[in-house]
């Protein structure tokens, strides 16, 4: 283990998360650093990879070369490799269990992933500048994923120095972004007995000193892959032998995006990603697209899905095509219960360095952390999605997007001290 | 130069070729085996890349390092590196002239490149039995064009034992799947004195023993590339913020195949290759289509042309999108000359090897030879293309596509006394 | 005027006016009942027609053989030929002030037109079976506008025996249908003194007996024609030709459809009227839609209309066709007060025949009576839209709809004290 | 019957016709004047109505109303009462039967119909100018199938003063426009025995003075009806709740549009007149379109309808709605016999008053003189359709078109020596 304390490590270990982005099920190296500064730090109970999650929830999980691909760069790259061995397939992320005490289980949810995209390499991008731009081409920590590991991280250093009472869960949890991890998670037998839950994301255009105490609007989110198969023919000769997939995803297409709008409230489509065909001269026999409905509630989500599959099924047989769907994957709506969310605002008020508390803000997105909140509701406990600001120059998402190093001690304290307060009140 | 004539060697050269299909401005290791045959032959002149063409002409050109990549395979392969020289930058083909005596110019066209698509591994498929199957993977001669090169040497190595009076020019052409080199070619002071011109393909659903005196209904061709730009956006938190690329294009399309049918005749387009966005959640900023329109005359090209523009511009500005839209390559229409197409029809009806001389028949797709058959009938001058049956286990452009080798001498029979008797006829 | 006082005579007015429903600006028959009626009541003023409106501000006035058949139909019934003539040129509703003292002003508003509906001939639609179904084929009181018009004179009638010390403005106003009289009505001087705004409607789903307070959640809307004029041409001979209508507005109709959801909230789009052509073989020369947008807020609105018309005007170029665009009506959104709400919540919840008090519900459509609504929280003055309860068999709109007349007094009973409590309590 | 014989009164006749244009089966005024003349020439045989047609195949009949309306109409113009009433139910158009002689039967076909458009009344339109105009409001020989009537019975007339020996029938057939009429007269037993058929057509862009011998490239057709029905609901308050009638009809054109080209030959489709829904705020539960499909040939006409039904019943299934497709009309393809053709251009070469005689040229649109010509063609006997020029202002099916009334003595002329050569040469 390392000589210096992780809170003094804050910013290497974060730098060090942000040269090797990894998205999910392939976060080797992230899983296996964050794993190597628990054990020194010396945590009461340790799950790692398969004994982290219900191993037959995992979506969107990619194929096996890619796994191995990214399972050799993370070796390459210097991760542990008796840690590795522990993570073999794909099954990635970690949950770590403090016991300090007589009282209630407190959870803290901190996500793990990169994205698949890349860096900006303008000398304004301070990773690019001071040197830790991320060294896997293509991939990309765009949305603070590395803040909330060094996070988790700090929050479990920091747990010991005050007088919390109680168990301390942190799941570090992969493939967000792909709402691939959230549920495996909260399916497996970790989540049982938490009776506080707490999920923390940076940023969100909220800038450094501000604090969000409780986020809603999670949008339920699902997440299908449309994939037409027809007859080709030559376009010049035969035009008339077709059956073209690439007619059959234009009209799908056009008609997803015209689903009515819903009484019951807001509804969301989007068809991300399409391709199709081969050549100009050939009428296409494959195509595809990979499209998101999403609903303000779990509800309005299945409708959007149940009336995108009517169009996708129809726009399919009108031009001779077959269609097979698959669902990539899927996340429901949830909320930030009151009594807690009013805790973590009461916490940040007190707290010096916050210059300004904001009691709830709508997340506008979806957010696979919802499966970990609901299942926590579904016991009885309460659950709050917590937001730290940072100043971050690009948006989330963007080739720029990067963190005020500053926040992560802030956002540290902040739960720390919201977690021995929850200990003490029980709201 | 090789021991052994040409005609001894019709199936070894093609078996060669075979192995190593090359597409539009990459037939490197092609083009360096045909100038090394031709230097065997000792042709009169030789015009060889830059010398072939009208250089500026060149159209659906690759990258540099796509070149580069294939002028190293053939290196690799064995092709001759200084003939390779006089191709750098991927300027391939060549034109062989060959002198005997008084009389008119007389042209052969044959094309040469290969298709980009994997070959077929089964048993069934000679080249795959026999070991010739293409060593380039990903690539493949799925047309014939191997056969067609073939041919052309063949009829340079037959012409001397013939009393033909005149001069006789092979025209070796690159690019004829992308429409790429036939402009180049017939822009180049090659075609200035040629009096007839005859182009020759194999198969087209003819078998062995079948030969088309005169192809027509070429249809004239235009491929399109249409790249939309607009700005992307999170699709569930600003759906409204984003300019939709992927709306753009889908709107495009639909509308495309719908642009009317032309009183004046034949008509063709398709959307033959699509692909837009980045990942579900994201509005796409950026969408593509690559498509082609046809008719059975250049101005009913025209027309679809016109048309596909200005669906695709105001689809762009619909959706808030800019586009760009490039044409990738074009060729025109054009028919075979009636009295050569007879003399052909002659010929080969004498022609005991021949079963079945099928008068005239339509083609149905494109052909770049139209720029150079148009080239001579402007100057005065008489074209046909004359179909060679073949049996093929395969369609053209598929994967199990194969010439029956018998059809190669065959063809050369039927071309080297059409090029004689021409000379004699003055049709 | 008649002997018998207006509330003995509820039921016979209602019933009266249901036989003769009338629409927009075409209410001569309606306007000239209601202004008989308040003669005798003896109002301290009454504007009618002309007088009451902002007269520019009219919205979707019909042609003029159109008005002046509606006009003969109504003296052909037996209207006042001496009040008709006030109504000449389809300015209808009226304005009546009733003065009690020194006080407020309190406004209430009722609508009083019709649709253009069949209404249902069957056995158990009460106003069949009982004789007062529609005298006007193919127009039909299918929203309650009769019931409303008869409160408007039953609380004129009921509040001098009440201790209301101030001046009591009933607007009746035409056209809310199409969205043509709520601008006119707010536009005119007589919106400008009032303090406090009562707006009513009955049914919406909610029982005899029930009372809301306040309706919020109206839609900001507005109604837009489309009409699209291209070239026509044989659809057999000469199909390229025609620059297709029919096209261009399905085009543009799949396309207003996919106009992205907002962020900032609920948004709608319908297409509700099309029509267009004039023999299958003829391609189309001229085609229309009648569209509607709306959104939670005028915001929204706009959003919806921008993108709206620049889909309409991309659909028609890309056809190349001319389109015409004009907006037939409009609203805004609107909220109630809280402190009226809760006012008529307390009158009401103290009202014996009431049952039941809903505090706020979501009204889902849109309605004119924002304009007043707003006009008067400009002002500085407060604003509510009252629900008043009716067991109604069909659906708002349908054949079958039909109200319970015993809402009726129900409904005059605590408007009146709703009115005679705002000018003590003066919220 | 009248003193004058036909030959003297043409114009006068045909002006009479053209002031009486009459739709498909409600060609009372029409058959009635026609009768009258053939009985004033004394015919040998006249069938009448029911008698002249099967009457079971009768397409695209209108209601019991409308066809009483115009019979009302014919009465009022002065249509012989004995006549009509042999037309009851819209059983109009007449086959006269001349017997002259041992020979052959030689058919001539004329159609009788008008078309529902309103006519010109510009000065420069001579039917305006000369006061001939259209007596039916909406109602216009656009087409000049008075002049056609006209002809046939200028025919007749002709006839006895030639040496003709044979039958000669001529079929005035109603609703050529609807596709309405040809079917049921070419299944009537009156085609059977006919050997050789003519069928005429004043006008298609040729000028007085030319005749087309032979007229081919008639492209099969079919006029279909697709009615979808969805559910209603409020746009604003329950957009989800509806199922949209006029988005499944929207989505079917647009893909009706996108139907593939076909390889065998020309194709057309064409949506000519869409309507649906009923306001702006109701979502339509009822829209409809009106569609034809053509094709060179009957199969390709067939193509393009099964292709039409799959992309009609999709887009339906697609929106939630019922869908029912009715065939309104259909027309086969058919082409005009060489030695029948070639007669007729022999026999206007030789006409002094002939200046120009095409071969042979193409229709470009439908016909369902068809359904006689292949009836004959089947039986063994031979068919042409046979243009004559006429100068004629506006194109056909436009306001203004007008025939020369000089052309039709030349019609009649030429016809009748063909009629003649017929007998002579039996070709």
């Amino acid at each position: 283990m390392s000589q210096q304390s992780v809170r003094d490590r804050l910013v290497e270990i974060r730098r060090d998360l942000h040269r090797h982005p990894e998205p999910a099920w392939r976060e080797f190296y992230t899983t296996a650093r964050i794993v190597e500064e628990l054990e020194g730090l010396g945590v009461d109970e340790l799950h790692v990879g398969r004994d982290a999650l219900a191993e037959d929830e995992r979506m969107s999980v990619p194929g096996d070369d890619e796994i191995r691909a990214w399972y050799d760069d993370a070796l390459d790259a210097g991760a542990d490799p008796d840690i590795l061995e522990r993570l073999e397939g794909g099954y990635t992320g970690a949950v770590a269990v403090v016991e300090q005490g007589d009282g209630p289980t407190v959870a803290l949810r901190v996500d793990i992933d990169g994205l698949l995209r890349e860096e900006s390499t303008d000398d304004d991008h301070v990773p690019a500048a001071e040197g830790f731009r991320s060294e896997r081409e293509g991939a990309m920590h765009a949305c603070g994923h590395d803040a909330h590991a060094t996070i988790g991280l700090g929050v479990i250093d920091a747990i010991a120095d005050t007088d919390f009472e109680g168990t301390l869960k942190v799941f570090f949890q992969p493939g967000e972004e792909m709402s691939a991890g959230g549920k495996p998670m909260a399916e497996s037998e970790h989540i049982d007995d938490v009776d506080y839950l707490l999920a923390v994301h940076v940023g969100l255009d909220h800038a450094t000193g501000e604090v969000i105490a409780g986020l809603d609007g999670f949008l339920a989110v699902s997440q299908l892959l449309a994939e037409f198969e027809g007859s080709p023919a030559h376009a010049g000769g035969q035009p008339n032998e077709g059956d073209n997939a690439i007619q059959a995803v234009t009209t799908a297409i056009q008609n997803l995006y015209a689903i009515p709008r819903h009484e019951d409230g807001a509804t969301r489509i989007n068809a991300g990603r399409i391709g199709g065909g081969t050549a100009t001269n050939i009428i296409a026999d494959e195509a595809f697209v990979e499209a998101e409905v999403r609903g303000e509630t779990t509800e309005l989500m299945e409708y959007m899905k149940a009336r995108g599959t009517r169009t996708v099924e129809n726009a399919a047989e009108m031009h001779g095509c077959e269609v097979e769907i698959t669902t990539d994957s899927e996340a429901p709506s949830a909320d930030s219960d009151d009594p807690l969310a009013d805790l973590v605002g009461d916490v940040a008020d007190g707290n010096d360095d916050v210059e300004n508390v904001v009691e709830r803000a709508t997340l506008g997105g979806s957010e696979d952390a919802a499966y970990l909140m609901r299942a926590v509701q579904r016991n009885g406990g309460l659950a709050a999605y917590v937001g730290v600001g940072t100043d971050h120059p690009g948006g989330h998402h963007t080739a720029t997007f990067d963190v005020d190093e500053a926040s992560i001690p802030l956002g540290i304290d902040v739960l720390v001290d919201a977690i021995a307060e929850i200990a003490d009140r029980r709201p």
